[in-house]
């Protein structure tokens, strides 16, 4: 048996996709061409901007967004302007996420991306604007601008890492891959560390394939679901949240099944192992439930509570604390002692990153399952030491 | 103008009652004894059992639990076993919350009950029993009823600070206090540090008082809803809380309107203070919302923030953050942008240890506040190396 690199999938947690090739992250899906250049956002000069694009003028495309009522700017102009079924392209910053800006921030995220629908030389309304970042405060737009005209200048079609680094901000590393199987390929950038707990996902992913995809939405939506839908770091929902899918159809030939699923759920792993100062990754099951919305339920006030993460962090085996956040999700009802699921339960206090917990109602027979990280000091460092 | 000590009502959001007068927390309101020993449920040789007992037969009473649908042993023992309008004495214990700990936790906190009633000659149905510490651990019950029948013996008019004693775990000091006004006095003891979000309460505490209360549940009920209903540490709902009062009617004379109020509620800043690794309390005030329950959501969302409560402990005025709770409270509504109330935002960067915040929303008139402390890397420390 030889011994391999680690590869993308290297979850417990992910099943990789049966004859899956990976290539370098930095090449996109065929057809699609991408950069990340540094215009001046983030002052310690990190590639702060960054534009994909599909060189095909008929793009089959599924844009998610955050449900939070304070979303950011971008976030309305994408709902408001943009043909989210035709994105040519994409452009996005770090290091100031464009939220909470008001009118002003609403201009500034058009600017932006006018700037890059001209220096590609395509229709503004097919061009998604994505920003992440301090929340809060004003965008420097023109800065912003002009590095979207030097990055719409710089695309190429191994521009997949520079595009990455240009939407990482707290995050420890770049999460992105380039796969190929049943002939077609993907390629997918994701970013993400704090606030996020999703509605659906809680931080920036796209997504580029040569396969033709005659359901963006759905697709995009049932790979989100097992995902992104599925964790929490801190429990936040952010103002920012995007995800694009955008398919080309260039290869004639449909996505397998499942290969999508398996690269979302990667990459949201990714996002819970590199969540702010996380340093151990749980996923807690709930069975036993009386339906999925309370399996669900006492899920995530399992998977948010910063006792049970702590305890995950101290790599303590705290039935307690389960039981009494599982007994909150459930306040003023009747509840059977609730068990643990033993035959993984020891995890919690044992050396592996990634660690497995059971829990089972007396209910019903619904479950449920959620990826959190555990909680510890460096979370509390970086959060009260990052600048406004 | 001269200066005095810092005394009890000493929080900016707690209005000192009229003419109230600060007696020892020693000294129990007449009528009542009190005693805390250590039996060994401590390992540090901490005092760890304690006993209040009213001296009349007689006692109008009120005790409100935790909703917690994984409620401690004694929590249901309280509930399946005592007449709680006629509460003569209560039990307590810490080390051990004798939570998740299923039939044997029941027959433990029977037992405690028992011998502490046998102790004092009182009906069994006549005592609460209370307990705080680690869950999920057995707790060991011959151990406690000793304690409980070395405090039966014990009791003494000024044994109020044993008493404290007995049920501190995490906390840093005794909460408790005793106040005359209207020719009636109040004693009062709380504990809890972390776990803390009210159902109602999430801590002990144990009020008596020689006024007359001919309705002590609407009393209680009402002084808790603007106390330990308005508090979170950790966003926790216990598996143990336990409000008692006690009123023996030996003054002839009614609670003078807000003293309780005002007591428990400087109570809950006190826990609020004192919680776990926390640095400073904050006050969030949610104005313009649609209902009230709608602002307490939105109130709670931001008071349970680990973005908020860490830039809280570093001193940022994050406008970003609260307005991200605010809008994840509101997820999939219409929120006009919200606004800072500007005259105490500054607050969150200034030197206070009790800092004033406020938000409006714009979608009405209802409002709410909650109080709450900050996310510190005490915090983590202490709750991931807290033994189970």
């Amino acid at each position: 048996m030889s011994v391999s690199a680690p590869t993308f999938f290297r979850s417990r947690w992910v099943e990789r996709p049966a004859g899956v090739e990976e290539l370098p992250p930095s090449m996109l899906a065929p057809g699609f061409r991408a950069a990340g250049v540094h215009c001046g956002l983030k002052q310690d000069g990190g590639t702060d901007v960054g534009i994909v694009v599909c060189d095909a003028d008929e793009v089959s495309s599924a844009v998610m967004l955050t449900a939070n009522a304070a979303a950011a700017a971008p976030v309305v102009v994408c709902r408001q302007d943009c043909d989210l079924r035709g994105v040519r392209a994409c452009v996005v910053n770090s290091g100031n996420a464009n939220a909470a800006t008001g009118e002003q921030g609403l201009r500034d995220a058009r600017a932006l991306r006018d700037a890059a629908a001209a220096g590609l030389g395509v229709d503004p309304a097919s061009v998604v604007v994505a920003e992440t970042g301090v929340i809060g405060v004003a965008l420097a737009a023109g800065v912003a601008s002009a590095g979207a005209r030097d990055a719409a200048a710089a695309v190429v079609a191994d521009g997949g890492l520079e595009f990455t680094a240009a939407i990482m901000t707290t995050d420890n590393g770049p999460k992105c891959c380039t796969v190929r199987a049943g002939g077609v390929t993907v390629s997918a950038q994701a970013k993400g560390a704090g606030m996020i707990q999703p509605g659906f996902a809680t931080m920036l992913c796209f997504v580029q394939t040569d396969a033709v995809v005659d359901d963006p939405e759905a697709t995009l939506r049932s790979a989100v679901a097992t995902s992104f839908e599925r964790i929490t770091v801190d429990g936040q929902m952010s103002t920012n949240d995007t995800v694009v899918l955008q398919a080309s159809g260039a290869s004639g030939l449909p996505l397998p099944e499942g290969l999508l699923d398996a690269v979302l759920l990667q990459l949201a792993l990714a996002v819970v192992a590199d969540g702010e100062g996380a340093s151990r990754s749980g996923r807690i099951e709930v069975s036993g439930a009386a339906d999925t919305e309370e399996a669900e339920r006492v899920a995530r006030a399992i998977a948010n509570s910063p006792l049970v993460k702590t305890a995950l962090y101290g790599r303590d085996p705290n039935w307690g604390r389960i039981a009494q956040a599982a007994g909150m999700a459930l306040a003023g009802e009747e509840m059977p002692e609730p068990l643990p699921q033993t035959i993984d339960y020891e995890e919690l206090g044992a050396a592996s990153p990634e660690a497995e917990i059971g829990i089972r109602l007396g209910r019903g027979e619904a479950r449920a399952h959620v990826y959190f990280s555990d909680l510890t000091p460096d979370y509390v460092r970086l959060n009260s030491e990052y600048p406004t």
